[in-house]
């Protein structure tokens, strides 16, 4: 029997649980639920106990056996964290503050636990099993309702100093730029992210500009988010091409800058924004290689994860493979 | 009798010789040179190998020996280099194409010889003997003429997928800003380098700024240079001080992101700018606090470099030593 670990991916909006086998070649058992935010830190732990306890049935059931060699619990979380100490020090989508997540969820559950940064996972999930297999050099981006990343350099999450590194949605593209809720100004998240795509669509449609949009949401602009310019980008509305043209121009801004700084064989996008599809990803490259030295554009490809969803529950498994057995 | 090892530190504008003891705690025989960029790459063979003789020659003198225990050449070089073939791809600053800039040295000299990115080199310099000493995690700016960088990892150079990486002065803090000559918009080198602090010094004179700059020139605005500046700050011309919170600003924006991105130990800032001293780093790091995540701040150090003029110089030897060996 192939030993199995628990992959936890803790959001801000949603808690997703899989059980995925040691060599990461399958995944059993997918829970998805909403986060219980507002009842605190303690009703999370639970949370993710009750849907650890359910993928673990759901995996039995699938492999028709009770006696499942489960070693541990991975979990990704977003930070900043102390991942040695497996605390989570502040999160503001969550409010908590100096919480010890890993040993509290390794108590519920009774297995042993790690922890690490949630988009560091969805990265480390990616190279693991994803986009950016057998890559030495990995800049990675998820771009949702912000924007996170990672670095991965020769199999293992790069952490920095004190576990920060690869927060690439904090650089800034324009420094006299947008304020971004981090406190800096000009932040690629202020501009990319899921939410910044909305707004910047809806800041338009105010200013008049001809698109389908607001029928799309029946005249209340507040409901569109990003999937909304998607579909209709897709249905060949060109005020939401043009949205996601722009997007295009300001991630390729900050892919340039992190390629001409890491040089890496492959920066991988992950995230929402991966549904407007070559769409986005054709003036992206195009952006980049406009932008970025020659040499290290021809080297690197930019391409989509092709783990939607469940990124980070594989890349915390192979976090968790990384910080107990030395490697994924 | 100690091992040596030559450091070779060639630029657009000098040629740098010192021979450095195997543990790096000593350097004698320093020679520097205008390089012979006019004369192709040839003469600067030629004339490197006159300056290792020479340099060997002072170093023979001061120890009051002869038999010299010389083991090899690092060489430094502006790039994009493939530092495995010793080839220099393309130098905009020497004009160099496809040169085997590592083999046509070690001929000319009869010893072994390496190859590796100047700007890399420096900061590798200031990790081995300068200022960040006993860190894992270094990131470093050379700014001058230009800017260039370096990130060294656990005592290692991080050169990515094809010796381009550490390329932080091309990293656009503006994307919609200045066109940089390397084809990018807006990159810190086009605002922050000793050429941009002189131009836009020059650029706020045009428009009426009271300050003793041009007298300092004999009213020759072009010989306005980055050191103008610094001096004129050092005697108190306010407009000079401006200037040059203005660089804090914009060096602010760039340290920031990679603090973000690195979450280093220390950033060592190299090169000309240092010259301004406190009055640039005190605007700078708080302009760093400003931007940056506050646990990635915290654990930071923001340095000048401790080895001005020599930093390539060491940093070469210490290349030739991992290249070599393994390790610095």
């Amino acid at each position: 029997m192939m030993q199995l670990i628990v992959g936890v991916d803790v959001g801000g909006t949603n808690v997703v649980v899989g059980t995925v086998t040691e060599d990461g070649s399958a995944l059993y058992g997918l829970q998805k639920q909403r986060t219980r935010v507002e009842d605190g830190p303690d009703a999370v732990v639970q949370q993710i106990a009750t849907l650890v306890e359910r993928s673990l049935e759901a995996t039995g059931a699938a492999l028709e056996r009770d006696d499942l060699d489960v070693v541990g619990v991975g979990i990704g979380s977003p930070g900043p964290l102390d991942t040695k100490r497996g605390v989570v020090l502040i999160t503001p989508n969550l409010g908590w503050r100096d919480f010890p997540l890993r040993d509290r969820v390794s108590e519920a559950v009774e297995l042993p636990a790690t922890l690490d940064n949630d988009a560091n996972c969805a990265i480390f999930g990616e190279w693991w099993r994803g986009a950016a297999r057998g890559a030495n050099t990995v800049v990675g981006l998820t771009v949702g309702t912000g924007i996170g990343g990672g670095v991965i350099l020769n199999g293992r999450i790069f952490h920095g100093a004190s576990d920060i590194a690869g927060e690439v949605g904090h650089m800034s593209i324009d420094s006299t730029g947008r304020r971004c809720k981090c406190g800096n100004y000009g932040c690629l998240e202020a501009y990319a992210s899921g939410t910044a795509i909305a707004d910047r669509a809806i800041e338009g449609i105010g200013a008049g500009e001809g698109t389908s949009l607001p029928d799309r949401v029946n005249g209340d602009l507040s409901a569109i988010t990003a999937q909304v310019v998607y579909d209709a980008a897709h249905d060949g509305d060109e005020y939401a091409l043009e949205v996601i043209k722009d997007t295009a121009h300001f991630l390729g801004a900050g892919v340039a800058n992190l390629i001409n700084i890491f040089n890496p064989e492959i920066v991988v996008i992950c995230g929402g924004v991966t549904a407007a599809g070559e769409r986005l990803f054709a003036p992206l490259r195009k952006e980049v290689a406009l932008r970025a030295f020659q040499p290290a554009v021809e080297v690197c490809r930019i391409v989509p994860g092709e783990l939607p969803g469940t990124a980070g529950v594989h890349g915390a498994v192979a976090a968790f493979k990384v910080q107990t057995w030395g490697e994924a």
